[in-house]
């Protein structure tokens, strides 16, 4: 989402007070960044996750269940939008898919095709009226639309559309979207939403459902996970397979770069509406974003996450009395430095698991006396030892540094941080919500720099070469298919918009 | 709205089981209908309130006091939009102004210039999206608006804009506004307003909020009543005085017929859209709908009210026990009733005044079994009593002949009922719900057949004449200045969409 | 509830933001007020509302409907209790029976017998453990209490019980019942009951539901309304007859004064506890509590504030240009003063319907700036006029002033006030929410002095002849059975405790 | 708690509908089980957890988040009470501490001295009123008490109390030594809580709070888990080490068996209230309920369960691909496995972490087509691999089989289930809710019936000399230091009734 379009016009602010509903909501928004993930408070944030149905009497509860699995990718919005012959019926909330849903909820949304959507984004912009699907009415009727990525022309477009007369209700990217359909010479939707994705470059995966039809299109560089699956007779589309594993549905391939893939009353469509490039998937999926259990492009999560722990120990190791790893994100490759190593694998820290949204943030006082929220450094288990602690990224450094003092609180002697990535140097354009560049403690400083800063007493990147090694060959068989930007500044697409940083979502 | 443009799309429902604000409901809502009014299950509903604030610190706390004075004329939905320098802030919710904002909602409302809106809809399109003041994004920057009332011809302007690639959000005709502004070739807000609603054939009260101005437009035939009031430096609007007096401020002058109120940093600036024609405002605002503190064209409505009571003792007297008024809007009436007559007033009927929104209903059983919800005769009072009951108007029948049976099974010996308006014939095009003709009874039945159906002894309505001179004159002067087409189907404008029948706030 | 037992342990909040129940709550609460009654700042207070079913296989779901036609006596909490073969059923929460109460929350109130209440307190003394029915344990199983009064002598019982190494969980009255009742020698239910009270003094309508009884007691004094009803083969008790009204049942008779009404299996019961004296009912009952159109020892209280309004003309007729009532409770009042008197009944002032407990209050700086809440006096009407100006009571007299300055600064030229009660001197033992003597502007002040205090041109009261001769002869028959202590200092009890003020529910 | 007084009154239901607070729920409360836990859904049912403050300003705050850490230990209620001179500050609610709590709660709860509850329930006894800390009054003054365990003959004392006339509000074991406190002949405090405890025989671990004093009490045979801190001149008490780590407290000891501290402005007093056994923590705490980064009794809870996995591995090593443990409670184990055996540890089994109370269960119908809510196996890393599944327990079996059957459907060809404790084959009577006898599957069956029922390849349970083992030697210096009547049936106290098992925090 640009800058360009950026509103604070949501100062308004959730309250269930009342007993009511409400629209908006802004401010101290607690950035959870639990899930699968890290979630510590500079990590990266997840993006957005989708899920579609076609063709099962129980689309919105399988979506529910499928919500619930790609939890981890937002924790924002949610909501769920079925096709029940001539209507549409949809609900969207703010929070937890558990949170926005009850039976009540789900009762109404009939039909056998669906599409859902979980949200993240940035504070400013965490409103309702963002929350996906989106849904227009436009000549040839309604179109409910759910994206997971960033449209880096988006506020280009925009703007031109405006000269044109178009109102807008949304910052989102989505909204644009729409527009473009909409405005297509073409009648026919899939030949109006091939139109639209020639206009657009990013990276997404886009789920359109309209009375009787579910497009699904991924980007012409496939750079955000979406996997296609069945169940039954039944199509399912998600970000990520752990979302059919929820649902009991059956992996079928994932969606292939350029893909346009539609589904109606005559089946199952393969088209395209772009020429499909060599798959560039986001590398940070696998290291730090996606769920361990999560198969992106065939190759598992957790498992490529224990290669890289082993690599890690391959190019740096040193003798330690534990090797412990940030939990959620860094288990996995902290258990396969400990197995590569012999070093014993220790609970050295603890995430408390009923953190959430809704917890009250400890006083500026309290938290100087130690009060703490969600990690622990475990003091029988460290203190007095050499300490080995695996995390998979380091963003502005400042996470870092307060685990590192944690465990050293703890009374660790040593504590030698080994990361399970390249240096993180550039941001993301496409649909990660990264901060710019000035902010990013790799684009500032030297890792020896680096180290001081996060007062580690040994630090160690994993090499490029050597994360792509143990990410492995995906089903194209090709190790070096992976987006990569963020640590080598190749972009696999024109970059319209330096100023461009955004969640992504929008 | 049109039929055009329904959508049965919002079949979710409000709940607040899980703590969360939720976005759209729909079904069994409970048409509440109380206010100043009668609010029975067959009577009109009530359509929207408007409120304005131009230049006071307070502006969004002075709307919140202004919603409430106007509740009455919309329980579904509230909200209040204010601009502060750059930025908008707004909240809308389903329900009361009390419910739907909190001290934590109106905080971050900062900013001395607003717009705010209470609305009541048909049960099939409540729902949030349709909540105003609507936002919207367009070249030109922000852009809020909030209307009272209906524009005839949306449905063809909207088919011609979704011919032209436009998309939709809402199915509110004030949408239609927004895209006719942002399509106008003027860049200047004033200069676009008045090319939108040249275009546009209604009646409507109109408030729009840019960052710097507050514009107020009434329709050409002054249809909906608004009126301008100040306080202090302040400029306020409302569509009835009633929000001047609660919020301590001076009621100025009612807007004009195709007027054009322009507030900037430069002052108050009088303009037009239109030629203003002779004021044709709403008779059933008089009868039914204002509240009877509430000055229209400077004619108290209380006092009109009373004086209908009295003219329609001078045409239709009879002797009986006592006089009783259909709480609320008919109590005036029956005073008035009474001081004419000498037959003395008394409540033979009460209302519950804590039924509301979240009442459950008795189920058949009971009811069958005599729980009653809301209204009651009092046995006390009329048992064996010739009861004269005053009521405002009778539009399916259903009510009153609910009414009357309560009072015969409280023992009332004869039931005479006189209504303080005309047989209501015609479905309303400007913003009023009403069922079609053929629900109307008096458009279907005779007054003889009517009393019968209603199983009254007698019955008389109150002649137009007996109603216009009732009313009496207003600040122009004359005492025909009333659209009366509900009763005489002489509708002050062409009326473009006979299939036209909608709640008028959408 | 006795000062001794009062505890400020209560200071946590209601607070629903986190979707969750909450047991208690403080503070600000907004002394709400509405109901058929007057409900301005320094009103008196309602207390309690009290409803059986015996015998109906609907038994909550009448009890629902029963309470909504109680509300106007209670409106902080609600809640209903059923026995179900073996075991209790039970719901109670803070705030009105239609927010306490949802279908979900009446479902699992299977049963055919129940008690159910609604409640008032002072603030201080809000909270959920007090909200009735108060269910306990002992050692002949489950045993429910509802009580609408108060018992004069609890305090010193408490103090008894405790050295007796009782605990207690609650303030309230009704707790100090339950301890008797289960310290008696009798096992009997009944006997126990009878021991029980036999050791209070005070003034209440008692309900007790144990797995196969229901027991009814009415005080000595016969000081609270308490009326039997029918339904079917089914028996209602109610503090109004409203009640029954409302859910369709029959009036059968008063509770006598003294008497213990049981039903079982085997029927109606009657029997007595004490002798039964003389009725005394509470005369602020008609005066000002109950909900017009009951009926108290069979006199209806509408007719009854009728003639008081009549006999008040009569006493103290002055010219005037109009009549007009504080409403809601003396609009009978007035309507019957302006037939007695020929003046015009007018709507002077108008309070606004949707106010209640949500409501934000306005600053000091609105409410400066005249911003009104509840109350507004209608310019239109009495401007330039002379008012009489119709209430039912003076407490401190500040609601008075700022009634008198309404209609001032809404232009009258005088305002006449007239009280439907004598002066208002002396506290209430008997179950109201009254000050202390010190803050009754009556029993510190003359008549002219109030006049002074409260801005009026003229000011009368009604003599204590007058009204009991207004309020008539009930079923005893005899137009003397009042307690008028308030009025006249003769306590139909023995005062226990002269510090003794209470809400009475407790 | 017992039988004997449990009561099926609680059938009404928890419902944010009308948004307002609610007292009571019942139904189908899904037991949530999570934690720091394995909580599947015949999982042994954690108990509750205490939290105690004396001296420090913002001992509400420090409250919260031990609470917040002792989660695990109970999800259904949590509730803090402040000692502020005089009075009592108290919130309870149903939840997760950061459900019931929030700012605005919080806030009223000043004072320097607090006691705090998380309580988990059997779903039939949840309701608010049982929520601890409980508060009552007696002669002499106000009184808190929260306790962790259960008092084995609290239905004889109740039944006893009973017949002396004493009555109940909850179903609590807690209620029962507040009423033998009330009823001692000692007025002093202390003295009284002596008498109490004099009486009772269970496991618990008891604070109670007075306006001025904080007394701690542990059983006699130190089965519950309590232990002492302090935070600057504050001192803490918590059911676990985790709570001091959590507050940025230090650990000072563990309470004794049948030790009484008491604090007041005096300072810090041990004294005892019975001669102090050998102490005989139970062992469950250290397989399966307390949070791994805790220590009791010196030992650190990880580090026992890694012992416990490396002891199963010399017990019963054999060959396999990879060992997986079931999340969280059996991870330490598994990976301790793994390092014994040098056999790969995977992430076999991936548990969803936001699932929650709130969350919707799937239908028979989806469950069948493989809907999983909450615990799923990870195909890639299973298929067609030799399992070993650690996990700490089998109570009914029916869990394991569940878990067994999900690795068998994602692919794993042999599955071999080793137990980190013996058979599970005796109720607990001291605090855990567990099943009667005969759903004990080792009570019924031989291990080789348990390995067939379970449908695993083999089956291996820790011997109870290698559990002691790996326990280890704790600050008493002696192995043997364990409540182990669960797995050898040699209970520490007489069990007073057989047929009571409860869930112990009542």
């Amino acid at each position: 989402m640009s800058d360009a379009v950026k509103s604070k016009s949501t100062l308004t602010k959730l309250n269930a007070l009342t007993g009511n509903h409400q629209e908006l909501w802004t401010g101290e928004y607690y950035n959870e960044g639990i899930g699968g993930q890290g979630g510590l408070f500079d990590k990266l944030n997840e993006e957005c996750g989708v899920f579609g149905v076609f063709g099962h009497p129980d689309a919105a509860s399988l979506s529910y269940y499928g919500l619930h699995a790609l939890q981890h990718r937002g924790q924002e919005s949610a909501g769920i939008c079925t096709a029940d012959k001539d209507n549409f019926n949809y609900h969207r909330g703010m929070g937890l898919a558990k949170e926005v849903f009850t039976n009540e909820m789900l009762a109404p949304l009939v039909g056998s095709n669906s599409i859902a959507h979980v949200r993240y984004s940035t504070a400013g912009e965490s409103k309702l009226a963002n929350a996906q699907p989106l849904i227009f009415k436009y000549r040839e009727g309604d179109l409910a639309l759910a994206t997971n990525g960033n449209i880096d022309n988006a506020a280009i477009i925009r703007r031109n559309l405006e000269k044109q007369g178009s109102i807008f209700q949304t910052t989102s990217d989505t909204e644009v979207l729409a527009h473009l359909i909409a405005r297509s010479k073409h009648d026919d939707i899939v030949e109006a939403v091939k139109d639209a994705l020639g206009q657009v470059v990013g990276a997404y995966a886009f789920l359109i459902l309209t009375k009787d039809k579910l497009i699904a299109a991924l980007d012409p560089n496939g750079l955000r996970p979406f996997v296609i699956g069945k169940l039954g007779d039944a199509y399912l589309f998600a970000s990520e397979t752990c979302a059919f594993d929820a649902v009991g549905g059956t992996y079928l391939r994932d969606m292939n770069p350029g893909e346009l893939v539609v589904l109606d009353r005559d089946g199952f469509h393969e088209d395209r509406f772009a020429e499909g490039g060599k798959r560039a998937v986001c590398a940070m999926e696998y290291i730090y974003f996606a769920r361990p259990d999560s198969d992106i492009d065939t190759i598992n999560v957790h498992s490529a996450r224990k290669r890289m722990g082993k690599k890690l120990a391959m190019e740096a190791f040193m003798d330690a009395d534990l090797v412990t790893g940030v939990p959620d994100s860094s288990i996995s490759a902290a258990i396969g430095f400990a197995e590569q190593t012999g070093i014993p694998y220790e609970l050295g820290l603890i995430k408390n698991r009923y953190t959430g949204r809704t917890f009250i943030q400890p006083s500026q006082e309290l938290r100087e006396q130690g009060v703490k929220m969600k990690l622990s450094a475990v003091r029988k288990v460290v203190e007095g030892k050499r300490v080995i602690m695996i995390d998979d990224s380091i963003v502005r450094g400042t996470t870092s540094l307060r685990i590192v003092n944690l465990l050293r609180e703890a009374g660790a002697t040593e504590v030698h941080v080994r990361i399970t990535s390249p240096p993180f140097m550039n941001p993301c354009y496409y649909g990660i919500d990264t901060p710019n560049r000035k902010e990013l403690i790799a684009a500032q400083k030297t890792v020896e720099e680096i180290r001081v800063a996060i007062n580690a007493d040994t630090l160690h990147f994993l090499s490029q070469e050597g994360m792509v090694e143990a990410m492995g060959e995906g089903a194209q068989g090709e190790a070096s298919g992976y987006c990569m930007a963020c640590f080598d500044n190749k972009y696999p697409t024109e970059i319209v918009d330096e100023a461009k940083i955004g969640c992504g979502c929008d």
